[in-house]
């Protein structure tokens, strides 16, 4: 069996023509420690709720376009390079404040699950 | 003590000044599921080595540029929305094959460590 597996998304600003706008690779890569989104949406896109996590952390990083992520209730501003941890409790939405594409990536991964990482998890071979 | 942590990393073609053309979020925002890197590289940057991991799970994702990841010696062609999963155990490194720059993502999550996802972990609010 091979050590990796891949797949081809295309352009990134093309996953706006896919449902919600969004693609995930947990299943397209069979991952086991993390899903991740890719999300390229329109002007005036808004998720229409707010929704929760039992277990897993996020990392929303903004890859392009300008937004408002509401978390608890509090705006925090988005835009290129911006990059924000949400914990599993907190209320949050995503939309898109601008008129042109907004892309983002969204990462799951369980709360404290990470055990080590950077140089304490690899060796050079 | 507030449900999230955010930072502004400024455009992404920008890390390439930042050392060795990359940022990583952990430390940054106080992940506890998973590590990220926001990479940045430019004509003819090569990872001069192989590394594996030991329990981490990583994931490329290819925002900008062209290069190959080798994969236990199996090179795999990188562009534009290329997503590739490479297990612990296997041999990496990776290269900008293009004149000019090349930005990926790569993220590493305990292999096996993820319980549940999208709507399982997820409750409206």
């Amino acid at each position: 069996m091979k050590n990796y597996k891949n797949v081809e998304l295309g352009k990134l600003d093309e996953i706006i023509r896919l449902e919600n706008g969004k693609v995930f690779l947990h299943d397209k890569l069979e991952l086991s420690g993390c899903e991740v989104s890719i999300n390229t949406v329109p002007g005036g896109f808004k998720v229409p709720f707010n929704h929760r996590h039992k277990q897993n952390e996020e990392v929303y990083i903004i890859l392009k376009g300008e937004g408002i992520l509401t978390v608890d209730g509090e705006p925090v501003n988005l835009k290129e390079g911006s990059a924000v941890k949400v914990l599993p409790d907190a209320a949050r939405t995503i939309e898109n404040t601008a008129d042109g594409e907004f892309e983002f990536i969204c990462i799951q991964a369980k709360q404290n699950s990470l055990e080590q990482f950077g140089l304490a998890d690899a060796e050079l071979c």
